[in-house]
């Protein structure tokens, strides 16, 4: 397995589990309808844990363009690995969403509502209010990363030891700072889903909400960023 | 211990925890009743936790005839052996759905609803269409069994130290990837409790349900194999 | 600390923060009221965790006479320190329901069911029928002994870093065996408490179900037994 | 990092992201509204586990000044440096619950009750009754302490691999000696945030409850130094 290959694998796997979870609480008729956030929140978590140990020997498990970029302004990652990484992972969250609403197919059209299906593409906001909600975005990032970047400060990158924190960190980040715009956190976890939301064949769905789309990608790179320089300082 | 005593032990007392969370929560008057997804959730990972640490060192932790099979794809396990261990699964799903009626029995009793006490012993889809229940396990199957391979990879089987892996990879499946079909995976955990419900002098107990006894077996063979060509072929 | 003061200590936190979380479940007023089996399920696991790792180093945390009686019977324990421990867990479980009862006071006063109250400090079946309340605690207490036995095999007796281990044990035994008779499978546990209910000047108390008490005690020694046994044959 | 600077990041992470999770669900129109006990037992363990492992090797993750304070006592802190570990902390928990605010700012807009509103930043009683209020926070900072002792008595202080444990520790105690005032266990926890709530031009705020103030400062800082002495008798 190439470093490429793994990364697309690992967000492939993340995107499905975590689009997968929500859909189990939010779409109609499953065996978790309404099962609440502590269901999403340990359904993230794990997602995230399946994702990084299966494939963190072989790429690091980045999993999430935020987090590339980030290792790279922290100098722990090479700038010409870093847009092969994104489109490996870009593409693994198109190809999880995909592989779950195959899973999901009958459950999307016993629900009538089109924002929740929607919902379990993408992430929107609580309240609408773009510069509050990049905010958010860029909080949970921030938090997300620098946790991240203490954790491998010892070394290059994430190794399958460290799949456990990783998921114990999302799973503290979704119900903490998950509260106001959903915690995407990466924009291969929103807007990757949300691009097949958009070409989908899914009944009775409703407009991707691209006014929001881009919140969650600045908002990630900015907060892993600022993360990035803010754990370089000291 | 042999190992083959060692999957009849393992799996019977995962099947006795995962049955008897359902059971918790499904039928009447128990402590647990309508307790939600989440228990259920933790309840089969723990059951798997268990199951795997207690034999782990002593016959790898299957536990399930569909990673047996997968292993001897993978040239992890010896084909030879593959037959032994499976009537060893069997016997111990079958033997842990026992004690788990005998445990219940009153909890029966006092249940009237016959569909929930056919649940309590195996799984049936939330929208019958048994292409789409089909996609559901081979699916499920196919990550557990490829993040099994990922964690087995450096060595032949799993030890105790992968109990918590593997059972938070079953967490994390059962809240992404249940809610279609409640994630059998196996059929030693799905096949065998379904013979023991048929067996059984279960009070008010409706029929096996035999038509779709097919798809968790199938679904978790085909997955399981199809996860050990996929992480052979990288 | 001698191993005594440590089984006492260590029995007094598992019985504080065992009988703690049903406290705050079921009295009045508290801020967890009705939050449900998951959180009793978690306070127990983790009442355990936290009496195991703070004394394993200096007595191996048996915390329960069963555990005790078993791990001799496996011949992993004096049989002339048996009395001793059993002598000071008791103890420690009667000082744990004191003050946990402490903490709760204004609780008890404010709760008008008496039933409540006394499921606070011991448990009793969901459905009373002694011979099956009987084999429900021997079952569940023979799969924790079954299981701790696999976990100490190689060694003497449990250390700091089992605690996890067990802690995630009972949290599966809690959720799927737990559902007939509230998972007593100690006698420290169930009749320490059971005592301090009958001394203690609690408002509106009811009797302290004497005709119950004999189940958990017997049920736990009887399982712990079998499951020493079990062990040692193959 | 300096120590000082790491446990003024260690803390301000705690407290952003345990406000966080209160904020979540106790105020109006977030995704986590009514979310339960569990949730924020959860989430203030996360908070504990991301704090405590982000700084640990910087400062050993006091994050608390009765800790700090313990520490001292127990013979494992310089006494000249516990002024500076506190003064950090103080001003790391009014950071969290600063930013905390920031991100949840409509929804404290969006919410009626300025009890609620209040409780997101710092705890109170379930039944006001200070003796009894106090004796609680006693306890649970007693066990936090003892237990914490208990697990670098073989050491100095906490390191990232106890950033688990310790967060187990606060879900324990979270769930079972949490239900009468909410187990602040730490002055910069409560009166921290509590310093912002009056601070801040918080929306429709109720006072911050000043005649409480002192009784999780006072409670935790107590319960902390006889956790010390009864950790160093035996």
């Amino acid at each position: 397995m190439t470093p490429l290959i793994a990364e697309f694998i690992g967000t492939a796997l993340l995107v499905l589990l975590g689009n997968g979870v929500v859909a189990n609480v939010l779409l109609n008729k499953t065996k978790g309808q309404n099962s609440g956030l502590i269901v999403i929140a340990f359904g993230w978590a794990m997602a995230v844990f399946i994702g990084v140990f299966s494939v963190a020997a072989i790429s690091g498990a980045h999993l999430n363009p935020a987090v590339t970029i980030a290792l790279a302004v922290a100098g722990k990652f090479a700038w010409n690995d870093v847009t092969g990484y994104i489109i490996a992972q870009m593409l693994g969250g198109m190809a999880g969403a995909l592989v779950m609403w195959l899973m999901y197919r009958k459950h999307f059209e016993s629900t009538e509502d089109s924002d929740l299906k929607l919902a379990v593409f993408c992430t929107g906001p609580a309240i609408r209010s773009l510069p509050g909600n990049l905010v958010s975005e860029i909080v949970a990032t921030f938090v997300l990363v620098f946790a991240i970047l203490s954790m491998v400060s010892p070394k290059m990158s994430l190794g399958a030891m460290d799949a456990l924190p990783v998921a114990l960190l999302v799973l503290g980040i979704g119900v903490s700072l998950g509260g106001t715009t959903g915690y995407a956190m990466s924009p291969a976890r929103d807007l990757g889903p949300r691009i097949m939301h958009a070409l989908l064949p899914i009944s009775g769905k409703r407009n991707s909400d691209w006014g929001y789309a881009w919140v969650p990608v600045v908002g990630s790179i900015t907060g892993a960023v600022l993360a990035a320089l803010a754990h370089g300082i000291h």
